[in-house]
């Protein structure tokens, strides 16, 4: 998968692999104006909390990095619009929010320096949001595997794979460990309406990875768990609070109510940037309501009537009390949390 | 919705109306050949239990309409023939399996009379089956508009409406029952993947009755239910054991195991003709598993890579523990079932 990287920096660009393309088309499009980071957010081009917050991060970079060295002030206001105007592209993940606020304090910690080496700075600390969240995988799946036990069957839902991330993933990142380990998994993965990111991300990274793996619907997952043919559930996140509820795409509430039902482990994986401390609970993160005709249209067939109303909420959130553990870098975090989770806002 | 019925026989053919096209197009199949009744129920241009149980008893009329009167042994061959056929075009649904033994009946209790007077108890047979279903369904929307308050969100999952039975519907019987009564009805209906039955059919048919109706997809009952924004399930079902176990379609149990964690009442609207008292329960219910490319693709777009590995069972089994209510024609069965159901085996 190394080729397949979500997001990369190169030659004053940001590169950005089109997620809404994939698995059918490798798209690659290359983007020199900021706004254009922001369209890809907002488009879903690129997608997956941590991701947005590397593009956003890179995207703060590009947005002076074709400026000319002559007006300070103009400068600093590009910068700073290009932190607002992505701030606003999408409201759920926290990671583009962590990702934005470091690049501020970048930003505001270099002023006064001449402006090429403030341009240095921000690549660098954009580099560091990238190559961290990588090792942070890594972490997250060292830990996440070892609660997987061998010859397990895994549900999970969405993509919280390499695509997702800077690299590796989250919930897959867990699932890769393990099938490392030689634990021989195997992967159910749904497919993920309305965006299909199970059918066209999951299912592809992991085939690019020799994982095997089955695509069911969202539906279905009533029906192998009552089969008994789930061992654990393991899914990334998109804003965890601070008593452990846990934003994820649509459909993880569901698939938690049913793990719990049927008594099969539900993991949360996600590294720390997704954690929201200002937030006491799950009720507070705010949930994107996307577009009727990603539902009512895929490409240029017509699902359902043209003028149907349709509710389109991209995330739900799951209670604390639904998980059996949350997954991060430092260590997996189980139940109750609130200790737990409010301790690790020093190591952030 | 008159003009929009699933079936009809009309001048020695059988139309259906094909269900694949809609809403897109409306496209009449006329059909001379009973194989290509066979056909059409395998390939879903007719669905729905109640209506492949009609589209298969006009089939059997059909196998012998044309055939010359010089032959009678050939005569009842082909038409014991049909019903073998169609008995295995579907294995779910046992209004298919009903409808066939009526006709196997009016066949075996008509074997010596002159060809044409076969012919015509057929079919007059045949078109009992069609209006009983229309009146069943009636009967089961007046029963079950009790059970639904005024101003009631309703969710439905799937087609169980006037393109499912000989007419009116039973799930969607019993909300245009309610609305009827001025109740004032909203309704939620799922997509229903991979098929589309709720997005193509459901809201087709509510909106063409201005019954307000918002399409969400299968993953989003989850987060409805958890807002508090449903106040009652109502579904069909395709195959109901003795005990009370529900085969509907695949996604009915996750949406039932929901409504008890929500404690919304879960309903199952169906015919007599849908229940197999030889059944002791739902386990012995046999699940159609369908192609992978109705998961894989969509008409001509690739939704997912192209030799992903899939699991797409058609139907699944929610345990009677799940449900408040079974509505039939002939009342409303509540929880403990056993002794109820099979009472009503005499009036079946």
């Amino acid at each position: 998968m190394d080729e397949l990287q979500a997001v990369q920096w190169k030659d004053g660009k940001v590169l950005i692999l089109d997620q809404q393309k994939l698995p059918n088309e490798l798209v690659l499009l290359s983007i020199s104006d900021y706004k254009n980071v922001v369209n890809a957010i907002k488009a879903l081009n690129v997608r997956g909390a941590p991701a947005i917050g590397i593009a956003a991060a890179y995207g703060v970079v590009l947005s002076v990095w074709h400026l000319g060295d002559g007006d300070r002030a103009a400068f600093l206001e590009t910068a700073n619009q290009a932190i607002n105007d992505l701030k606003k592209s999408r409201p759920t993940a926290k990671n583009l929010f962590w990702a934005l606020e470091k690049m501020r304090l970048v930003l505001s910690n270099n002023l006064n320096r001449p402006l090429n080496e403030i341009r240095r700075v921000l690549l660098e600390n954009a580099r560091r949001i990238h190559q961290d969240d990588i090792q942070r995988c890594k972490k997250i799946g060292e830990h996440g595997a070892g609660l997987i036990a061998i010859r397990s069957t895994v549900l999970t839902h969405c993509n919280a794979g390499a695509l997702a991330t800077g690299g590796y993933g989250t919930a897959l990142g867990v699932i890769r460990a393990a099938e490392d380990k030689g634990k021989k998994i195997r992967v159910y993965a749904t497919e993920t309406r309305p965006l299909l990111q199970g059918a066209r991300l999951t299912a592809f990274e992991l085939m690019e990875d020799d994982i095997d793996v089955t695509l069911v619907c969202d539906s279905m997952v009533g029906y192998l768990m009552q089969k008994n043919m789930i061992d654990a559930v393991v899914v990334g996140a998109d804003r965890i609070a601070r008593n452990g509820d846990v934003a994820n795409k649509i459909g993880t509430y569901s698939v938690a109510v049913l793990a719990k039902q049927h008594s099969v482990p539900f993991y949360v994986a996600a590294p720390l940037s997704t954690f929201d401390f200002d937030l006491k609970s799950g009720e507070e993160i705010p949930i994107e309501e996307r577009h009727a005709d990603e539902i009512r249209q895929i490409g240029s067939i017509q699902l359902a009537p043209e003028d149907v109303a349709v509710l389109n909420p991209a995330f739900d959130v799951t209670p604390a009390s639904l998980t059996s553990a949350i997954i991060t870098e430092k260590g997996v975090l189980k139940p109750p949390y609130p200790d737990g989770i409010d301790k690790l806002k020093i190591n952030s």
